[in-house]
């Protein structure tokens, strides 16, 4: 245990007995008491169709929202920008001098419905344990106790419906005991964080008096694996690019034309293979120079805690190869190959040099990488691999001139990485709050691999954020069969309530 | 022209005025008077679907043939072999001596309906150019002349149904003018070549009395595009291989997991890339080992063809790399990625780090080179880039035991290559005949770059093969809007004419 207590000079201190006694805690009480409300309000609003570009189901989520918040008393409003709104919610507390503003987001990643076993995304259904370990679909009891293994199955389970039902059951937890948040609570629930957050920056821009706070809180991504209270100092940025390599101006026989034409799909092979070395290293020219070192502090704190293990997710470290440490990686820039595509695979597959080749790749990045460069060196790369690049479909003269042609489709919005210094005054009673508030020390994390739009807080409104994860890392985010331990669900509502009550 | 006559001291003899004679040729004015009944045969054998797995729609193309061959007083049967059944057909000549068995597919390729524009693969249609040159649809005229431009569109009709219709035709042109055949011929259609050809080892195995022959003459594959009569004197084999190559156990959060889990897509990129150099040579260990080289004569007839432009292709020639003669790079065994497939690319790409990715390789051999043996050579180089082989998806155990997995699927089928001697005298004979039967000379190839399931021939029964392919090469075969120029169908029944009557 001691190994995992990150900074015990700065951090422990002495706190009062009865936020630190476990038993007899009220919060807890109400929420043993409370769990078929509390699963039935969930299932609900997992019910609500929330892919970003489904305009009209967007709506109806925003719509649900308004109304589980106006329950608790929160003051909303709808912020507008054009797409999916921004819910925004204000709950003072008489008195207090500080302000946390709580994020998370209501849409969720697209779905690939044929890939989810048996039953839709949007159809939230129980299961006796993880799908993977054989768990089976069971009915929803009307009563507690429900098993904390048990898993509710729909898409944003985890990501991120469960945790903002969890924020709404701390606030019924804490009046039911007849308690209340001692800080000022805004929450801003965003419509379109999987589509790239791309109203974020104008939102923040012109509502900065309202969104002001003395800290951004994120309510999003998986916990720790160890299980404990988990609380995390900065996040990746992203961008993305669509690489487009062409061959022939048509598919053609692979007999006839094969060893002559040339081959996009081999050609994309070379390419792709030419991005990174042998031990997983991004050999694009740049790629790491704008990198800002992690600071003594942060490097103990990595080092202290435990890292995964790769037989979990089924794959073996090779000698002398990828056995860096999941956190030390994630706090460098990725270039991630998320999607291939040439003609067919399987029963479709005939032969044909294809006209074609796609890759998709999204790139992480850290604090003081622009995501715009990585793109212009990932550009810059692919030219010295000898391709012109072009914006649309090549004509006949362009083909005629370029033996190597590639198109790069880059995401128009991108974010960059944020890291809160880990001596932030309001920070730190938050790591405190959440350390009163749970009977495992919390895991204390200089920087996530995942991206939050999270960086225009810091830039627009000199607010610095934290990411208070709760939910399972297995839950499948982003990826079918998404799932939410209930476990994690009961212990997220606790979390929540200690840092509205704990923090001052 | 000098240049495109190859062995004028062999081939070039004096041939009676009246074959030489263009003008006043009753075949041609046959044709010329009967172009619509020729199309409206076509058009309704097109209409059936023919991918060789829809086992009712294949018979009832069998059924067509037997009815348009027992038309034409050949004698029919089926032979079967537990598949779609091979359609055979007998027509002697008294008093004959030689024997020509030709052979054509009567199956296409598998189909994606969503490409083929404006229509359905079985639903012919008409246009008044190529498509990619901006054909529209006509109506399909009641009487003649039709545009020898004009082209039409349906899966199989350049590959193999219009030559098969074409060589129907030219038996009736033959008996319109009071002539014959004056050789013996037999008829073998094939229902499943599209699908690898999985039943005509043991149909040639079983019936090889009733398929002996003095030659095989292969009705299939595109005309050379100088436009001349084309004679070809060997072709590749193929066989054919999926490789998938393994990542985590299940799609993983980028961010989270990026930098850190082993991406199956770079991988496969990476493995691809290292099959071939920079000039598009496969650098597999053993690939080109046992190519027969091409003799001095097939070598010289090369060097007098005119090869193919790559800009009618849409590419460009880089300098100092690619720029082989097609001619020449056919004589090669070949090696093709003709798909890929990770996860999703475009709308429904996401931040993951894929669980696999699949390559789909296509192989072609020569002869001398077997087939089982080159995808041998493709694994042990698959072994030797470090990769654990397995035949199933891999468990738990395998998973942590090999860093990286990969599995291979071989084609279980595959044939070799042919390649018949110049000298041979019967398709010297058959050469002649077609000479003398067109206004242009023949372009006589020593080899094609595509298969056809020949090695049966030589290998069980002795009997040797050469091709005499007759469609535009730009047909689309195998793809979507596969089409025949009519000018090619009409040349077709000429050449087919010529060869029947003018062969001994």
């Amino acid at each position: 245990m001691k190994r995992r207590t990150l900074w015990p000079t700065i951090l422990t201190v002495l706190l009062p007995a009865a936020l630190q006694g476990q038993r007899g805690d009220p919060v807890r009480a109400y929420v043993d008491a409370h769990q078929p409300e509390v699963i039935g309000e969930l299932v609900r609003f997992l019910a609500i169709p929330n892919v970003a570009s489904d305009s009209v189901n967007i709506r109806r989520n925003a719509t649900a929202l308004l109304e589980m918040m106006g329950r608790r008393g929160i003051r909303t409003r709808l912020l507008e920008g054009g797409g999916p709104p921004m819910v925004f919610g204000e709950l003072p507390a008489p008195g207090a001098r500080t302000t946390l503003l709580i994020y998370a987001h209501y849409d969720g990643q697209p779905v690939d419905t044929a890939r989810w076993v048996g039953h839709g995304p949007w159809q939230p259904v129980l299961r006796d344990r993880a799908l993977e370990r054989g768990g089976r679909i069971i009915p929803i009891p009307a009563r507690g106790p429900f098993d904390p293994e048990w898993r509710l199955y729909a898409r944003s389970s985890s990501d991120d419906k469960g945790p903002i039902v969890a924020l709404m059951a701390a606030l019924d937890a804490l009046r039911a005991s007849g308690r209340a948040p001692r800080v000022n609570l805004k929450f801003l629930f965003e419509g379109d964080e999987e589509a790239g957050s791309p109203q974020l920056e104008r939102i923040v821009r012109e509502h900065g008096a309202l969104l002001r706070s003395d800290l951004v809180v994120m309510a999003d991504g998986p916990q720790d694996p160890s299980g404990r209270p988990t609380l995390v100092f900065g996040a990746r940025g992203i961008t993305s690019a669509q690489i487009t390599v062409y061959g022939p101006n048509r598919p053609l026989h692979s007999g006839h034309y094969g060893n002559w034409a040339p081959n996009p799909a081999m050609e994309l092979a070379r390419l792709l293979a030419s991005m990174k070395n042998d031990s997983g290293r991004v050999t694009i020219r740049g790629w790491y120079d704008d990198v800002l070192p992690l600071s003594p502090e942060e490097r103990a704190a990595i080092a202290a805690l435990p890292d995964d293990e790769p037989a979990a997710f089924g794959f073996a470290v090779p000698e002398g190869g990828r056995g860096v440490r999941r956190l030390e990686s994630i706090a460098e820039p990725s270039l991630n190959v998320r999607g291939l595509s040439s003609l067919y695979v399987g029963p479709q597959a005939r032969t044909l040099v294809p006209d074609r080749a796609v890759a998709e790749l999204d790139m992480r990045v850290v604090p003081a990488v622009a995501p715009e460069r990585q793109v212009e060196r990932l550009m810059a790369h692919i030219r010295a691999q000898g391709f012109h690049l072009v914006s649309e479909d090549p004509d006949s003269a362009t083909r005629a001139a370029h033996p190597r042609i590639a198109r790069v489709l880059a995401r128009e919005s991108g974010y960059g990485g944020i890291r809160t210094p880990f001596g932030h005054p309001v920070a730190r009673r938050v790591v405190e709050a959440v350390r009163a508030g749970s009977a495992l020390p919390p895991v204390v994390i200089p920087t996530m691999g995942g991206s939050i739009p999270a960086a225009w807080f810091p830039e627009v409104l000199g607010t610095q954020v934290i990411l208070l994860p709760t939910v399972n890392p297995d839950n499948n985010q982003h990826a079918e069969n998404e799932n939410l331990r209930l476990g994690n669900l009961w212990e997220a509502i606790r979390t929540f309530a200690a840092v509205m009550e704990g923090t001052r």
